[in-house]
């Protein structure tokens, strides 16, 4: 196994520039044939860098249907154009508005004046000019919080969020798996039986939209939340509302402001100096075309039946950072190991698919798409407000389309770009010694762990859902959940160089691996929803 | 010892609003009377907080003669005085020029739209409206560096940083010592021999004149330096330069921008992509008054003598945060201990001075205009270009006035918000037995060890480069060093309430005991400077 600390020599080692990384240790793990030579190309000729660097430090964040993402679909269509992958195309869909912010700031002026650090919050409106307001902190988390407030909020700037205050940060930002962590993941795994309420839980996420309304009736001008992590870091994400609906955007413009300049107002407010800022932000809805696109990219198996493997990413980000782990990272991989199947010119068995989704962070909403058009469809939403989407993997019964038997695998690569330290098998045990054996070669790299369990939700989910194999890799964290995941620091310098490269060697080898198996990955019984809790 | 478990956790309970802070294990510790009385008044009717909040919330930054500055001297000294202190007053000196910015953004336009993160760089001049140029990367650290620049730089925004990777921060943010940290301090010291050239050490801090003046000749619109820290922190701090000085002013516009935004800028240029900034910035010089002032508050002792033992705390701070951690945590823990004994109507010996100190950062002026004015002179500075204050205390002869023999003890106290640990002796070892002596009482929480060498430098230095008793306290060091010193984290929210409160009850402890004891604190010889490089 590799030691967290080599793992962490490695990742400082990476970040200079110009490295080779053919290392001695992978050309002994690997044998000699197509393997050495994917890892020759994404080692040594990796552009990996080059397409995390151009998505996010050239294109920059991606919400669906912003400028941003409709430049990142063009470019992306033409890089797999340039490396000469097939069928190359966009799959549009019904999504909704594009958003994007051109300006946004709040200035604290009484009873000082200080910059304070915000984002506007995605699909909520700016203002046509600066305006200045005083402010009322109004914690309000419920439908029961409301009648507390009714009445005083009127021409205020209303404070929404608990002043929990800030904790020490007393763990490592950069988080590398040890050896016990990964082999808890491989302990036997008990899948959970949720019993949630669908209905309910809907109903609680709609709660933003009732909020909305109640502060627009109340004649609030603005609302801030604060951050729900420290250090001047801010977000501007939302849940799984539907504010990208025309007709359901919200009406009342909002604000993730720094906790520390969020609290800070509510100290001034407490200690009886009233607080007034200027608020200057200016946002755009995109209504020109409200179809979202998926990029797809083949290299055409051999296989009479059509049969295919996929692997996929996400390719629309949140509106703080730049998108470069939250996902460029996992499209610079999967971008990355189509160039080097595509440059080595491979003639794997089944064809091997790419795709880059859009509208994951709405809810998977991308693969979704692709899946209702060519592998199965769900009866339709019930719930009162709920998107399409909404509790889609517990709807009954499922109807297969003719693409259902062709999918032999999908690999979903979504963690940020730590390291590749195995993958995890979602509970089906069938692929448990499948990928043992498929991963042993990268024990050197401590990229073998096979975990019985699921990953968190994204886009393999869906496919998951249906029976089908679909899996994610297992990556160290890093500093992902400590700081990066959907904030401002989602940029290109907290990319791990190496891993990325390393990844996208993994990743095209599974893909071959797995596409020219003699058998198709095994798949579980198509689930009925007997026994299980429906919408 | 406290264990760092232990101690975390009191940390994290601190923050919670209300505590009451009596322990029932520093009840056992302290005895029945004074000690008792302060404990009880510091830790359950403590006001730390309120003065630290005031200092940072309210008044926020403080640079020196800024109007940040000047309300907190306004407001020091009349709470001095509601706390009954006596003789309060300023003690003004000649420092220079104010400065402070009302609003600092710079926007990349090209290849995209995209705010970054920046702050005005101190004593540097802003801009009449917003300006848009072309930027440059020309790393720019020595003389040497500028010919290879030369006619490439005018009409250019310059960056002028190495664009050296960001790390990965693979340690906690926040650090509590542990027992053999404190150990290790208590090991025997062996004082360095500083063998520096003091003249040539000037002539290097003095490029930062000599890069302004290259700048402004060859046309350049404005520099840009990169954060020295990650995470999207900026600073906007000097060195010991003299741009306070009238006539030695910066001339052309300084920023330093966070890390992350700096390093997307160079990947930008160096890919082909030209990158142009719009820079709006307005900053102020306030030249009404050019006297800083020291803060000065007494508890009358009853010595016939006069004498008298100190504590003092720097007033001003940096520009990117609050002046929360740096200093107003120091300078409310000396108040604080000043409110507890004036409450507690105390009658010690000698009289206990409180001194609240002017530009600190700029070099320690406020606390060597104190020294110079009561205590000792040194010989003027003789290097070209240098501040009056640069090496002060390695100049002879010393010239004592009639105020050397009636200071017996100076503490300072400057090292954020962690709580005391113990007290740094500087290398005088007879003063390490009554310290032992002294902070045996506080072993519950932790602060009784006696630490064999110096503190880093700061107001206590100069008192300590003529042979007087003056020391600060060990402080564990939380997220001082890591993410708050000198920037814009540096808010209310990373203090810690609970260590502020026990180190205002530790401070005034020890100040009593000092001001009580029968001899005076031993002194070490006044130096004469023999065997020692002069400048």
């Amino acid at each position: 196994m590799i030691t967290r600390r080599r793992a962490l020599e490695l990742l400082a080692g990476a970040a200079s520039a110009g490295l080779v990384c053919t290392s001695p240790v992978f050309a002994q793990a690997v044998d000699g044939g197509l393997d050495g030579r994917i890892a020759e190309e994404g080692l040594d000729r990796s552009q990996v860098m080059e397409t995390a660097s151009w998505l996010s430090d050239r294109i920059g964040s991606r919400l669906t249907n912003s400028p941003g993402m409709r430049a990142a679909e063009q470019w992306t269509l033409a890089q797999f154009k340039r490396w000469k992958l097939r069928d190359v195309h966009a799959e549009p869909f019904d999504f909704g508005r594009g958003w994007s912010f051109d300006r946004a700031s709040i200035r604290m002026i009484e009873p000082r004046s200080r910059a304070l650090s915000i984002i506007p919050i995605a699909w909520t409106p700016g203002f046509d000019r600066p305006v200045q307001h005083g402010v009322i902190v109004a914690p309000i988390a419920k439908d029961a919080d409301l009648a507390r407030w009714t009445g005083k909020l009127a021409g205020k700037i209303v404070l929404i969020s608990a002043p929990k205050v800030v904790s020490p940060l007393t763990a490592p930002p950069v988080h590398i798996y040890d050896d016990a962590e990964l082999r808890a993941l491989e302990a036997p795994y008990t899948p959970e039986t949720r019993q949630s309420d669908y209905a309910a839980d809907m109903t609680a996420r709609l709660f933003a939209e009732r909020l909305d309304a109640f502060l627009a009736r109340e004649g609030a001008v603005a609302w801030i939340r604060k951050s729900y992590r420290d250090g001047e870091l801010v977000h501007g994400d939302t849940g799984y509302g539907a504010g990208y609906r025309v007709g359901r955007s919200r009406a009342v413009p909002g604000f993730e402001m720094a906790a520390e300049d969020y609290l800070r107002i509510v100290r001034l407010e407490e200690s009886g100096a009233p607080v007034v800022l200027e608020i200057d932000s200016s946002v755009r809805f995109h209504d020109g075309d409200h179809n979202a696109n998926n990029i797809i990219a083949d290299i055409p198996g051999t296989d009479p039946d059509g049969h295919y493997v996929m692997a996929g990413a996400h390719l629309d980000s949140w509106i703080a950072g730049d998108g470069a782990a939250d996902n460029g990272a996992g499209v610079a991989i999967v971008m990355e190991a189509a160039r080097i199947l595509s440059t080595l010119k491979v003639k794997p068995r089944r064809t091997i698919r790419f795709a880059l989704w859009a509208a994951e962070e709405q809810g998977g909403l991308g693969s979704l798409a692709y899946i209702e058009r060519h592998i199965a469809t769900r009866p339709g939403q019930t719930v009162p407000g709920a998107a399409p989407s909404w509790a889609w993997s517990r709807r009954f019964p499922i109807s297969p389309k003719p693409g259902f038997d062709r999918i032999d695998a999908y690999f979903n690569v979504d963690k940020g770009s730590g390291a590749i330290r195995g993958i995890f098998t979602e509970g089906n045990r069938e692929v448990v010694p499948i990928f043992r054996q498929m991963l042993n070669r990268f024990a050197a790299f401590g990229a073998s762990s096979v975990a019985s369990g699921p990953a968190e939700g994204s886009d393999h989910s869906d496919f998951q859902s249906l029976g089908l194999p679909a899996f994610q890799f297992i990556q160290d964290p890093l500093d992902y959940e400590s700081r990066v995941h959907h904030s401002n620091l989602d940029t290109f310098d907290h990319l791990a160089p190496l891993a990325l490269r390393r990844n996208a060697v993994i990743l095209a080898t599974v893909l071959m691996e797995t596409a020219n198996r003699e058998e198709a990955l095994p798949r579980r019984p198509m689930p009925t929803g007997i026994g299980s809790k429906q919408q």
